[in-house]
């Protein structure tokens, strides 16, 4: 124990940080390839021992599958709060392998930048905070939190064996909230704290007419056709200005506050660039919303696959016995999967002509997630990221879901506070994903000031 | 040569008829499978003897695939008109045999039917023919007319020899009309003569949106979806009455004479039967047409198929790259493929946004076809068919398409009288294909009449 503050023993430990990262990421760990099981236990081993080294108490869990690395701070004190930090040491694939610039487990070292496979998604982002726990526990003085460390080895397969664990662990792992560092920022200088996930409602549509696919010489004209009815009740789930027009979709999203708006005009904007990005002609979202906003803190009812008839070359002139389509809804706060998918279907009944019988199919929903931006801990959390980044923190939303954040709400009753270090060039799940030595540190620095800011605020 | 009349004539030979049908039954001649291409030089001798030995002077003009015979009437007199008969001695693949009652190339006898692989189409027919010319060279009187006899081995594979040698040909074949019977009556109590055909025009419409496939939650909100663009305006092309939006649509669509009508709705009609047969809730077409008027003698819209997206089991959350239709119409005269396909394309040009790149991709057109049902050819068919089957003859329009109809027209500058024998459970081109041998009788008596009704109609 020495008298150097978490920050200053930080910066005397930066080129050790940066081996330490070297070292991990050399480790083959893609969870997809069953080739690869023992790079996975010794993923996990590598990481069970860099947390006994950092001063932590490591369980390694077995699972039918790849190891739970739980680790803790020691000495647990039931008076001060506890938070659970997640990560995962399991990689996606590398392949294709022509497109990486340098062997993807053969970490490259250029200027700020490191690339390897995993650096960012996820090695790096919980390395960084076992490294600041470290920087804590070797100070004079203690710790004013509780932290658990929990490290999954399954993340991008699904997190089977952790959906299993945490209900049954609940207990040992209970926590007054949860920190993610799993997630992406929009730039150095616009280091965030994300709030908001949304949700998800997946359905699917099917529209049968004829028993039998039909010759439309012969019949054409006399029946109706499924694909054009399809086509005709999907064309009237969405108005000319971009709204859902199922009644009642609306009713239970929560209103951008005013602060909520101001926070989300400040993240970097292009829309002309954003637009060449996605490759199309126009941008387009609901009228009165920015594409910000459009993308992560309003619903959409968007049709992911749409099949009928004949898809081969040439045509076949027959009226299609039967029309589908794919829907996935994208919900917001206090959006109910289960109460949107009632009422697109309901909507949809209420469309479908006589002509055609309608066949809905509900599939998986998700509950969109939210930490309320102006409670303390979001609060706290903002103070950290500022403290360690060097500029102001703002707040952002996502588009997406992380279901293992719903996980944590139902199964320890605790908020996620998600606070990336990756950045939009760092490539996950492509050739050439990189970490930023400058994000990874600025990431320490923030979780040192981290664990201080949010004991305070639970105070 | 005897005194008999035809119509006697006929009906001493019954038996012999019916067992060249059944000889001619007997030869596998299907065109599409090429382990049969001996079977097809087999037919197409097996009918030219037939046509020898009923008085007729033959050709047989080898082409690169099956052979197409050509027969006349003896000593053709320029005096009078010329008519031509079309047929084709090629059937279809007789798969799945598990479905044959009986082997489809063992004819069987069955009270008044006779099932065999290509007995209704097209062998009976046109033998039904050569039978009828057979009994009035037989006859004491000479033939009011000049008849050319071709017999085709490709019609169930497109027809590619003889749309080469008709143009090569046309001067021999030259004719005042040409009548076909390969086609079908609603009963033997409603004999009709087809005096319309339907056009068509094929378009395939893409509409592109990002440039790959998009995260429906990271992207999804601020940009277009190619699948519901495609949707929103595919819906538009078709009003909530059964009328196609596009403008200009209907401007050279002739209208239905009472007469027509008339007729039309003393074919025998059963909405609700028909309803059960195209396995449909509810029957569905333009406001103020029959069911009849609407799939013969109305333009249609037709969604042949769609794509877009993911089309795989469960769900797969993305933007679609693209989506694309493949699209019918079905014409009526006086429509002209090429001013629908432009009035279409320029339809959709105009709905399509901004958001999206639109390709409308022209397949193949065929123009509407229509011979004046008040006009004397047509009337004398009419005429003839009342004799020969004995009942009121009917005018029937047909929704699909005759290509060869076209083609007789454009090379040979004649008009088609088309006269069919088969019944709607013949089942052409499925298993347990039939011929009525009444049918078969009545298409005879009704050939015999023809000529003469035809050539007083010339005179």
């Amino acid at each position: 124990m020495t008298s150097q503050t978490p920050i200053e023993y930080l910066r005397s430990q930066d080129e050790r940080h940066i081996e330490d990262l070297l070292e991990y990421a050399r480790i083959p760990s893609v969870s997809a390839q069953s080739q690869h099981a023992e790079d996975l236990q010794k993923a996990a081993h590598w990481i069970a021992n860099r947390c006994r080294h950092a001063g932590l108490t490591v369980d390694i869990h077995e699972t039918p599958t790849h190891p739970i690395v739980v680790a803790r701070t020691p000495n647990p004190e039931p008076g001060k709060p506890t938070f659970l930090v997640y990560g995962h040491y399991d990689v996606q694939p590398p392949e294709p392998f022509e497109l990486w610039t340098s062997p993807p487990f053969e970490p490259r070292r250029e200027g700020r930048n490191v690339y390897a496979r995993g650096i960012s998604d996820n090695k790096g982002q919980h390395l960084a905070h076992i490294n600041a726990i470290e920087a804590w526990l070797q100070f004079g003085q203690p710790l004013p939190c509780n932290i658990t460390l929990l490290i999954e080895g399954e993340e991008e397969v699904g997190s089977t064996s952790l959906l299993k664990f945490l209900p049954e662990h609940a207990q040992e792992l209970a926590c007054d909230a949860v920190v993610i560092s799993d997630n992406g920022i929009p730039s150095l200088k616009h280091p965030t704290l994300t709030y908001a996930l949304r949700g998800i409602a997946a359905i699917e549509i099917r529209v049968d007419g004829p028993d039998r696919d039909l010759h439309s010489g012969i019949f054409g004209g006399s029946l109706d056709n499924p694909a054009m009815v399809l086509c005709q009740m999907l064309a009237q789930m969405r108005d000319t200005k971009g709204r859902i027009t199922v009644p009642g979709l609306y009713e239970d999203v929560q209103k951008l506050s005013a602060y909520e708006r101001r926070q989300m005009a400040k993240l970097p904007s292009n829309p002309d660039k954003y637009r060449r990005f996605l490759g199309v002609p126009q941008l387009f979202g609901e009228k009165g919303f920015t594409p910000e906003e459009q993308r992560t803190a309003r619903p959409t009812f968007e049709i992911n696959g749409l099949t009928s008839g004949y898809q081969g070359e040439g045509s076949k002139t027959i009226i299609p016995s039967w029309a589908s389509a794919k829907i996935t809804l994208r919900l917001v706060p206090d959006q109910e999967p289960r109460k949107i998918i009632a009422a697109v279907k309901k909507h949809l009944q209420r469309l479908c002509p006589k002509t055609v019988r309608l066949t809905v199919r509900h599939g998986h929903g998700g509950k969109p997630y939210l930490v309320d931006p102006t409670g303390p801990l979001a609060q706290a959390a903002l103070r950290a990221i500022q403290a360690g980044f060097g500029c102001e923190a703002l707040l952002a939303r996502e588009g997406g879901s992380i279901p293992i954040v719903s996980a944590f709400k139902e199964h320890l009753g605790a908020d996620s506070l998600l606070i990336g270090m990756a950045l939009p060039d760092d490539n996950p799940h492509s050739p050439n994903e990189k970490l930023s030595l400058d994000a990874y540190a600025a990431g320490m620095r923030m979780s040192v000031h981290l664990w201080e800011e949010l004991a305070a605020a639970m105070a």
